[in-house]
C-alpha cells in the first residue's frame, strides 16, 4: 500500500494548475515564477515565467515558459469563438517562436502524441490530420513552392502499447532523417480543475516530460534527449477519477472545519491525516478499477474534434506566413 | 439549491446496485425481492423477481424480473470468454422469452437507444447494426425465408436532442406500422459500482422507464405506453462521477468514525449531515461542468464494442432458433 | 439475360443528366421542359421544371421543379467557397419553399437516407447530425422559443437492410406522431457524369421515387405515400461503374466511327448492335461482383464530410429566418 | 497527351494477374516462373517462384516468391471462412519465415502503409491496430517475457500527404533506432481483375516497390534501400477504373472480332489501335476526375475491416508461437 498510490494522488498536467495549488499550499506568491495575464474577448491568457530553480521546486514544474490559454466560452460549441481562439492561439505561438529565437524559414516538425483509437488521447493525431504539411514540396520540387511557407512536416508516433516502441524512438529516428529545427509536441493532458477540462491550451518551451499527458510516457521529448528545441502544446481533456475524489476529501475537512470550529482536536486530527491515509481512502473508491479512470463530460468526442481543430488552425497561420486569420480556415477539415 | 441537487445524488440503472443500497440502508434483506445466484465458468448470474408492491418500494425499482450477467473478466478483452458469455445470455434471454410467454414465431423489433456519435451512449445504436434482421425478407419472398428464423426489424431513433422528437414517439410511431409482437429495447445505462462498468448485462421485462439510461429519455418504453410488452437491456458503460463523490463521502464519513469513536458528538453530526448539505458538498466539487460529467476508463471506445458485439451475438442466437452458438458469429462482425 | 440486365444500364439520379441525355439522343431541345441557368462566383445553377406529361415522358423523370446547384471546384476542398455554395443553396431553397407555398412557421421533418456505415451513402445520416432540431423545444417549453425558429426535426431511419423495415414505412409512423407540414429527404445519388460526383447539389419538389438514390429503396417518399409534401436533397457521391463502362462502348463507337467512315456497313453494324447485346457486354466486364459496383475517388470519405456540413449549413440557414449566412456555421460540426 | 497518359493503363500490384496477362499476351506458358497450385476448403493458394531475369522481364515482376491466397467466400462475410483463411495465412506465412531463413527469436517489425482516413487504403493502419507487439516488454520486463514470444513492433508512419514525409524514410529512422532483423509490409494494393477485389491475400519477399499499393509512394520498402529482408503482404481492396475502361475497350473489339468476322480489314485495324489512341479513348472516359478514381463495392467499409483482422490474426499466429489458431481471436478485436 505505498508506491503505488502515488497513482491516486492529485495529477495535473498544467503549470497554472501547479501554481494555484503551490499557492495554496504556502498561501504566499510563489518567488522565482513572474505571471502575467490579460483577458480580452472571453480569453484569458496567462503567461507563466518559471525563472529560477525555487519557483521550479516550489510549483513543481522545470524551468521555462508557460502561455496558458483559457477560454470557458468553449463548452458552448460556439464556432465564432473557435475561430477567435485560433487566432489568439497563432498570435502567442508566433510570439513563441521568437522568444526562442526560431525565425520564418526554420523547418519544424510536428508531432501528434497519443492513440487515435482512445478518444480522449486522440488530440495529438487530429492535429496532425489538419497540419498543412509542406516538407515533400521542398523535396520534390523546390522551384515551385511559393513564399511565406516553411519546411512543415507532421508525424503520429502512435503510443506504447499499440507500437512496442516508445513515441520517443520513434520521432528521434525521424529527427536523424529529417533534421529539423524544431518540434512542436500535440498531446491530450490531465488538469485537476474539472473548468479546465476542454477549455484551455498550454503552450512550453519545455518539451514533453516523462509520464505527462494521458498516455504513458517514459520517455521525454526535450531538447536534452532530441538535440533540438520542442515546444509543447497541450489541451487537457480529462480529470482523473483520482483528482475529484481528492477534491471531495478537501471539501469534506473544510466542512467539518466549519461545522466543528468549536472542536478543535478534531480539526487537528483532520489536517493530520496522514497522507498515506488520505490516499488509502482515494484508492478504496477506486477499486476495483484503479488509477486510469478519467471523468470526462459525455460529449467528449465533439469537445476534442473542436480543440483539435482550433489547434491545427492556429498552427498552421502561426508556422506559415502566408497563411493568416482571413484564410486559416482553408487548409484544415 | 434544491430541486437541481437531485442531479448529484447517487444514480444506478440496475437493480443489483439498488438492491444492495437497500440492503445496506436497512441492513437487513428486503421482502418482496426473490434472488437466485448462479456462477460458474467467471460469469455470475443473478436472477432478481420483486414481487409486490413492498419490494418495489424499498429497492426503488418496478415490479418485474431482473436478470444480471457480472463478468468481471471481460475487462481483459479475452475473445473466448466474449464468446462464452454471449451464449450465457443467449440462454438466459431464452428463458426469458418462455417466462413471459413469447413464442417462437412472435415477431420482434429490437430498439438500440442512445447517440452513435457520443461513444459512451452508442451501445444501442451499435447493437442494431449486428443485429440479423429478417422482416424484410418475410414482407418481401415469405416463401423463400428457410425455417428457423423469426420476423425481426431493428431500429436506432437517435437522441431527443439530436432529432427533436422523443424516441418513444419514434418507436411508437414504426409499431403502429409494423405490429411486432414484443419490443427489446437496448440501452446504455449508468451504474453505482465502478466494478460493474463494462462488465454487466441487466435483462428485465420492465422495458425502459422515463430517466433511465445515460441519455434523456423523458417518457418510457413500456407495456403501458406502447401495447406490447418490452424487454429491456442494458449494459453500465459509465458512472456518474457524482456518484464517485458522494462514495468519497461516505468513505470519508466511515474513515472519521473509526478514528473518532471516543467523540460521539461528531459522529452524530456527520451522521445528521443534512442531504441537502451532502448534495451541496458534492455539487461543488463538481462545479462547474455539473451533472453530465462521468467516470469511465479510457479505453471506453474499445469495451463498448466488445459488449455491442456480445448483446448482439446472444440476441440473434435466441431469437433465431437456426443461429446457435457454434454459428452465431457468422452474422456479426 | 432478359431482366436484370436493367442493373447494367446507364443510372442517373440527375434531372440535368436525364435532360443532357435526352437532347443527344433526340438531337433535339425537349419540349415541355424550361432551362434556367444562372451561373457566379463558380456556382452554376439550372432551375428545370418538367411541366408536362411529353417533358416528363422524354427526361424519364416525374413532372416537378429541379434545381442544381453545380460547383466543380468543390472538388478542391476551399473552405471559402464550401461557405458560398452553402449560402447559395439556402438562398434557392428558401425560394422554393415560396414557390411550393411553406410558410415560415411550417414544421418541417429532415429525413436522413442512407447508411452510416457505408461510407458513399452515409450523406443523409451526416446532414441530419447537423441539422439545428428546435421541435424538442417547442413541445417542451414552448414560451421560451425565441423568434425566427420554426419547428423543426430530422431522422436517419437506417436501410432496409440493417433495419428490416422500408425507411418510407418508418417515416410514415413519425409523420403519424408528430405531423410536420413538410418532409425534406436528403440522399446520396448516382451520376452518370463523373465530373457531377460530390460537386452537385440537387433539390426537387417530387420526393423520393422507388429506386432512386444509391440504397435499395422499393417504396417512395412522396406526397402520395407521406400525405405530406417531401422536398428532395440530393448530391451525387458515385458513379456506377456501370455507366462508365457504357460511356467507354460509346467512346469506342465514336472512335471506330471516326477510323471507318469509308466502311458504312461496319457503321450501321455499330449503331444496330442490340441494347441486349451491348448491356451484355457491360455484365461481362463487371462479372462477377456485379451491378452494386461504385466508381469514386479515393478520398471520398472527405468529400462526404464537406457536403453533408454545406447541406446541413445550407437548410438550417433557410428553414431557421434568426440563422443566417453571418452565423450559420455556428451550429453545425 | 504521352507521359501522363500512363495513368490511363492497366495497373496491377498482383504477380498473379500479372503472369495471366503475360500468358494471354504470349499465349504461352512463361518461362522463369515456377507455379504450384493447392486448393481446398475454398482456400486457392498459387505459389509462384519468379526465379531468372526472363521471367521477370515477361511478367514484369522482380524475381522472388509470391503466395497468393484467393478466397472468392470471403465477399460474403462467413466469420467461420474467415478463421479458416488467417489459419492458412499463418502457416503461409511461417512456411514463408523458414523459406527466408527467419528464425524464432528473430524480432519483426510490421509496417502499416497507408491513410487511415482513407478508406480503401486504411488497410495497413489497421492492421497495425491489432498486431500483439512485444517489443516494450522485452525492453522493460523482459525476464517476465513468456516463453513462445518473439519481440514484435508496429508502426502506421501515415502517407506523404499527411506527413509530407516519405513512409520509407519513416520506417528506416525507426529501423536505425530498433535494429529488427525482419520487416513485415502491410499494405492496401490495386488488382486489374474486380474478383479478386477484398478475396486475396498476396505475401511476396520482394519487399515494397515504389509505385504500388494505393497511396503515392515514391521510395520503396526493400532489402536494398532498408539494410533488412522486407516481406510485403498485400490485399487489394480496389481496381482502378482506368482497368474497367480497359477491359471494355478489350470486350469491345473481341465482340466485333466475332460479328465481323467476314471483314478482316477492320479485325487489323482493331489490332493496330495504337497504344496511344487506346490510352486516350480511356483518358477521355475518365475526364475530368482523371486517374485516382476507384471502382469497389459500396460496402468497401466492412470488407476492408475485414480483411485487416484476417491479415492481423493470421500473422499473430505465425509470429508467436505461443499464439495458435486456437487461441488466436483472442488478441485483436
Amino acid at each position: 500500500m505505498t508506491l503505488d498510490l502515488q497513482n491516486y494522488n492529485v495529477r495535473t498536467d498544467l503549470a497554472v494548475d501547479a501554481k494555484e495549488m503551490a499557492e495554496k499550499r504556502y498561501n504566499a506568491p510563489i518567488s522565482g515564477v513572474d505571471e502575467e495575464i490579460t483577458e480580452s474577448d472571453g480569453i484569458k491568457i496567462t503567461r507563466l515565467n518559471v525563472h529560477n530553480d525555487e519557483g521550479s521546486r516550489l510549483i513543481g514544474r522545470v524551468k521555462g515558459h508557460y502561455v496558458t490559454l483559457e477560454v470557458p466560452g468553449l463548452r458552448d460549441g460556439d464556432t465564432g469563438l473557435q475561430g477567435r481562439v485560433a487566432e489568439a492561439l497563432a498570435r502567442e505561438f508566433e510570439d513563441f517562436l521568437t522568444l526562442i529565437g526560431i525565425g520564418k524559414t526554420k523547418s519544424v516538425l510536428v508531432v501528434g502524441l497519443g492513440n487515435w483509437n482512445v478518444t480522449p488521447d486522440s488530440l495529438g493525431p487530429l492535429v496532425v490530420e489538419n497540419i498543412l504539411v509542406t516538407r515533400h514540396y521542398f523535396e520534390l520540387v523546390p522551384d515551385q513552392v511559393a513564399p511565406g511557407y516553411r519546411q512543415l512536416s507532421a508525424i503520429a508516433p502512435g503510443v506504447l502499447g499499440v507500437t512496442g516502441i516508445e513515441s520517443s524512438e520513434i520521432v528521434q529516428g525521424i529527427i536523424d532523417r529529417t533534421k529539423p529545427d524544431l518540434i512542436i509536441a500535440v498531446d491530450a493532458l490531465a488538469s485537476r480543475s474539472l473548468e479546465r477540462v476542454n477549455t484551455t491550451i498550454q503552450i512550453a518551451d519545455i518539451g514533453i516530460h516523462p509520464g505527462s499527458g494521458i498516455g504513458n510516457k517514459r520517455r521525454g521529448l526535450t531538447k536534452e534527449v532530441l538535440g533540438v528545441p520542442c515546444i509543447a502544446i497541450g489541451v487537457p481533456t480529462v480529470c482523473y477519477a483520482s483528482t475529484i475524489v481528492n477534491n471531495a476529501i478537501d471539501m469534506m475537512k473544510k466542512h467539518l472545519d466549519k461545522e466543528t470550529n468549536q472542536t478543535k482536536e478534531i480539526i487537528g486530527m483532520l489536517d493530520d491525516m496522514p497522507e498515506q491515509e488520505r490516499l488509502g481512502l482515494v484508492k478504496e473508491v477506486l477499486e476495483p478499477l484503479g488509477h486510469d479512470l478519467i471523468v470526462t463530460p459525455k460529449e467528449i468526442d465533439k469537445f476534442i474534434e473542436d480543440m483539435a481543430n482550433i489547434v491545427a488552425t492556429g498552427l498552421n497561420a502561426a508556422l506559415h506566413e502566408a497563411v493568416d486569420t482571413t484564410n486559416v480556415g482553408d487548409y484544415t477539415h
